[in-house]
């Protein structure tokens, strides 16, 4: 494996520096099959640590995890006319198995509401098998055009929770909480600043009542949707026949929640945090913390370094997470090289002269700031270190974003802002799908979200002129 | 849910017996999709469990996850010979996708090998790329028309590591050890033994130089496949064109192994320790450890009691590992029942009675061992007995095979003895494929294996008298 490679310039190209920061850092790479990813290991073990934190928050929160199948019948997708609308164009069908012609074709689950409800069906029966929390980790495929790696592609990794409930308002209850899980996760483990909102109608999923979704800003000013929670409403439950008894031996039908985040999320990381020498990793979430280089000086035995290097490595106490780079055949400069572009938060450099003076030289990825430290009190030194960076990069991410939010009144002010600088546009939204497709075709911005915290203040539709209620965030999105 | 399944007995219906005690404990169900299966809470929280315990295995052994498509070209199936023959009968083919017809089908992967070698070929270019060492868990497809709920179903989870090696030699270390890993989580995490061995010629995995296998004995007697590890020689790289440049700068073909187990193991657990009450799960896979019943008595308030049940579970430790069962609705006798169908290994029983005297009821799930023990110390005795638990069931499953296991030496012996009582004979075995074929189709024998401890022994083939240097384990499988 080549352990240099060139990364373009974010201000020269945004989109080939995205791509060329994952090629370095060896993230994924695209399959022979069209518009297919391979998530190579540096990059999955990312997902491991998303999938580690994430799924002990959905247990904390009272989920269990169970699997479905892959292959739906087509005439499952058919119950929910909105659904079936939403997803049918995007999937892939099976037509053949074992050498002959099915007789109905099979889909590769885009998302599984519907092969979900049909199993609710025969589990729930009386208001004591409410609420039912259930969570799957899965691979799902929808055939894209345009594909990007861990943005979009056609076969992609995920957890899509799927609640049922015994009321509206439960219902509401999980969406919420579920929601805030993302918000919290987001923040406190990718250190990106989400704004949590509710979708336009346009902008909801097929077959839900409402969706919510956090969504984050790029380096470049777009925004991507990180999460999504959707509020079902009794569709589901009325497509597949999922009623309960009721406390009073009532028959009503089930309410229902799902929600998810995807590897997706890998990429807002990249986009958020990377810089032009390559990734860059919050400690929370990278595999590799430290790597240790030994500095083998021209007098000193370089196994003698290695030796010490690892040493430094047990003293830290963090198992996997520190490796020590005793490459023979890379010059440390090479090696600091190639740490950095492979996003691990911090770099140890220890030489013989740090050796006699009891220190080791430490660097941060993501200011690049250098300092010795006390051999002593490293473990806790490194600690505090870790949690400093984590604390910082979320900060700087929230000024970022701040300083490329704008609130907008009239369209000239909307058109000129979405072009130069760009960035999130908070803006009155008069609530028409009709005035949103304008607004969209004219000028690429979406309506992101109507944020949950946004104040009641009157005013006008920068387009239509209509009356609104409260501001939207408007952007290009990824 | 209900809380009271009816369990066929062992005796009466052995298959039957199978599908109840996985109903008994909601572990899955058939999903609407022929041949397919659903995992439900319970059932995918054994796998959870067996992941969690291997993916630290592999890692500690120095691998790697990574993700690859599910998608796979028609094509590159058609570049190991072998391989196509295998396993293009059983794929399910996409042939549409985005609502147009693919120019190209794509076999949904019903292992990886193709596609991770198409990959490698990128990724190796010089030795110091080797050995690469990579696994991915997954789900695959077969299609398969007689299923059996975990043991063969159309749609399975499983890991399939993959690795790149520079010699022969290497490889076949690699085989082997994942084998041995493979031999350690069935024996001290499943408590089941197995007998690790070399697979014949005619049940070798299709690409294959040679495969090794885990072989273990059911309470039926049957013999089930819980692992194998594949020796793929040169064949993948050739197909592929994997080479890399060797210390004296001289081209090679890369050499591979194969290794995977699968949600199969649920089947095999189930089927090893299991009794006509239900489940019996051995403690370190089951996610559930102490089930606590607090008996409020007739004149007790229940919700002291439930109190006192919660402080007991807090002294345990345990976590999550412990249930307090508060339903209101159940008799103690009903949630009785309700865990030992579960499988649960210890059941603690807290009345007011026992509050007085400062101890709780323990009753082991395995044997159904009933005693009291005092409330202090009881975290250790909690522990203790786990323990045992684990040990015990271990010994009694080795016990079992031991009584069912039988050297024979002519064809008469074998006939009988594989028929009534039936069980793993050790015979002499030719190593000729027609002969094995006959033995099949003649008494359904298979060879399982040739252990890897099998001693030299001179002998004849029970069927052809053909000279065999060792004995091989032959038995009906699952």
């Amino acid at each position: 494996m080549s352990t240099e490679t060139k990364i373009t310039p974010r201000a020269q190209d945004y989109n080939q520096w995205y791509l060329d920061v994952i090629a370095a850092a060896q993230l994924a790479d695209y399959a022979p099959v069209k518009g297919c990813m391979v998530i190579r290991p540096d990059g999955y073990a990312i997902w491991e640590n998303i999938q580690r934190v994430l799924d002990g928050m959905f247990k904390d929160t009272g989920h269990q995890n169970a699997y479905f199948p892959l292959l739906i019948p087509e005439s499952f997708f058919k119950k929910e006319a909105q659904h079936v609308e939403g997803f049918a164009p995007e999937c892939a069908v099976v037509t053949h198995g074992g050498g002959e012609k099915l007789e109905e074709p099979l889909y590769l689950r885009p998302t599984s509401e519907t092969i979900i409800w049909s199993m609710f069906r025969s589990w729930i029966s009386s208001h004591r098998d409410l609420p039912l929390l259930i969570n799957q980790w899965a691979n799902v495929v929808r055939w894209e055009m345009r594909t990007r790696l861990f943005l979009r592609t056609t076969e992609f990794l995920w957890q899509e929770g799927h609640t049922a409930h015994a009321s509206d308002a439960e219902a509401e209850e999980e969406c919420r909480r579920m929601l805030e899980v993302y918000r919290v996760f987001a923040e406190e483990h990718m250190a990106i600043p989400v704004i949590p909102g509710r979708k336009s109608e346009k902008e909801k999923f097929a077959g839900a009542l409402r969706t919510y979704s956090i969504e984050a800003m790029m380096q470049d000013g777009r925004a991507l949707q990180a999460g999504t929670s959707h509020h079902l409403g009794q569709n589901f439950a009325k497509a597949f026949d999922v009623t309960f008894q009721d406390e009073k031996g009532q028959r009503q039908l089930v309410w229902a929640t799902s929600w998810g985040v995807s590897t997706r999320l890998i990429g807002a990381l990249i986009m958020a945090h990377s810089d032009d020498k390559g990734l860059v990793l919050p400690p929370r979430l990278a595999s590799r913390q430290v790597a240790i280089v030994p500095i083998p000086g021209k007098q000193a035995d370089p196994e003698r370094m290695t030796g010490e290097a690892r040493r430094l490595a047990d003293e830290l106490g963090l198992g996997r997470a520190v490796v020590v780079d005793d490459r023979p055949n890379l010059s440390p400069g090479a090696k600091y090289h190639y740490w950095e572009q492979h996003g691990v938060p911090l770099r140890l450099e220890l030489g013989p002269r740090d050796l006699e003076k009891q220190q080791v030289v430490l660097v941060r990825r993501d200011t690049g700031e250098k300092r010795s430290l006390p051999r002593g009190g490293l473990r806790e030194a490194v600690r505090q270190e870790l949690e400093a960076m984590q604390r910082e990069m979320f900060e700087k991410a929230r000024a970022f974003r701040e300083s490329r939010t704008y609130s907008v009144d009239t369209e000239e002010q909307f058109r000129k802002t979405i072009e130069e600088p760009g960035g999130f546009l908070r803006a009155h939204y008069c609530g028409d799908t009709e005035c949103e497709v304008r607004i969209q075709n004219e000028t690429k911005a979406t309506v992101r979200c109507i944020p949950l915290d946004a104040p009641a203040e009157k005013g006008r539709c920068p387009f239509c002129g209509k009356e609104s209620g409260r501001r939207a965030i408007f952007a290009k999105a990824y």
